[in-house]
């Protein structure tokens, strides 16, 4: 039998709706678990601002998954997850998991030749944050990173397989390749919808790790270990929503872009009031 | 003589630095005026968002300018002028201009075979508001429009003058250069740091037009007009102060990229707040 807590849904939260690939992996590794997804489209990006700025919108932020009575929390925003995690941690009462570490784990598990590669926004690679954990993990990593902005705006306009997008890519990641890595870390939710054309560039010796699939697995670890985990019972499908800050233009067309399946209802909060 | 209220300063926003293109233009057609310069950097961009939440946040920042004891307000963001200069004006007993009309009409005043490109980002060019103006002023125009929006990261990144530049130009613009317009209008504030690539493809027989120019001169009227203007007594320097939402990565960088002289103190405000 299933205790009420664990019939509470996952909250997940990203600066905008780059976060619902984290949200599929989610779901493919939990399928049972319901879920509340807040999007922060109002404000997103969330990588060329302050650690400050982005500490104050996650509180904002984790208050409104509370009020939903989430029993644990994604930080699917890599951004958040390098800079307000800590924090969200040691002011909230729930497990909370943020992207940085499960795929820093994975990378280490994926390379070989001990050469790293990580892209992400500025905010994500300025503030060090995957580099703390591989180091930590494995002292020995020789780590490349590279901050790769246009990367999010080509994914958002839809421009991911074009000869363009090849044109930036071998902008951004050219001086990565050379340094000869063989694991390039996808430090940013909207980066595996250009995998495709991450992996021609950098060729196939190369593995390109989402962080998402080590997140959903660690996320299972946590709520079985705290008896979180949901069983449905016959014939209940899980529920699922959805929330943003603002009706951003061309939003369901990017969500159906990402998910399985199409959306139902998009709803929009006042998040400056939480 | 001039009055107290002619000291007081002009108050000039946009949804991040971008707008200083139009303060450039401000100081150079009133060199003896005050000003304090608002950027939304926590915020940034607006060209993707709702009217509603772009009205939102140009109350609380005409709230903001009001509390530095404005005499005047321009709204140098294309988008803010288009979702919110109406509903401004009507809240707010100050002149209050936007970027949309002053480039309608310095538009109109280019074109000599009637065709006319506005290209801005996805919100100003569905808004319709500078067609609005345009038909208003010449209902005989044939308007080819076309929404951009990777022009904006492009020029935060610094890419202006490049292959992948031209690219992304070519992409977007070859369609409006097809419809044989004479005149461009720079529909957003990043795009004249583009002028000298767009002007390229265009070709030399396309005028592209930078709305700020007639913005400054249409400003300049309405503040002799009502006996606004300002007069410095002899040795005094104009004073000018900078405000943003958030320490943005590479903001200084990227201000200094635009302005004239270097700028000394930016400071930032917790905009939520007002």
């Amino acid at each position: 039998m299933t205790g009420e807590k664990a019939q509470s849904p996952i909250g997940i939260f990203d600066s905008g709706v780059g976060g619902l690939t984290v949200m599929r992996r989610l779901i493919q590794a939990m399928p049972e678990e319901n879920m509340v997804y807040f999007g922060d489209t109002a404000r997103v990006p969330y990588g060329n601002k302050s650690q400050e700025t982005i500490i104050h919108y996650t509180r904002q932020i984790i208050r409104f998954l509370q009020s939903k009575s989430v029993k644990a929390i994604v930080i699917a925003c890599n951004t958040a997850s390098a800079f307000a995690l800590e924090t969200a941690r040691k002011e909230t009462d729930l497990p909370i998991i943020g992207v940085i570490e499960p795929g820093a784990v994975a990378a280490v598990g994926a390379t070989r030749n001990r050469k790293i590669g990580i892209i992400g926004t500025y905010a994500t690679i300025n503030s060090g944050a995957y580099e703390a954990f591989l180091n930590q993990i494995s002292p020995d990593l020789i780590i490349t990173k590279k901050a790769c902005p246009l990367f999010v705006p080509f994914v958002e306009e839809g421009i991911v397989e074009d000869e363009l997008t090849d044109g930036i890519i071998k902008r951004y990641l050219e001086e990565v390749r050379n340094q000869g890595v063989d694991t390039l870390l996808l430090g940013c939710t909207h980066y595996p919808l250009l995998k495709p054309a991450i992996e021609k560039f950098m060729g196939e010796e190369v593995v390109c790790v989402d962080p998402a699939l080590n997140t959903a697995e660690k996320l299972r670890a946590i709520l079985t270990e705290n008896r979180l985990l949901n069983r449905l019972g016959a014939g209940d499908s899980p529920q699922y929503e959805f929330y943003v800050s603002d009706y951003a233009v061309r939003l369901s067309e990017f969500a159906d872009r990402i998910m399985p399946f199409p959306i139902d209802e998009i709803k929009k909060i006042d998040i400056e009031s939480f």
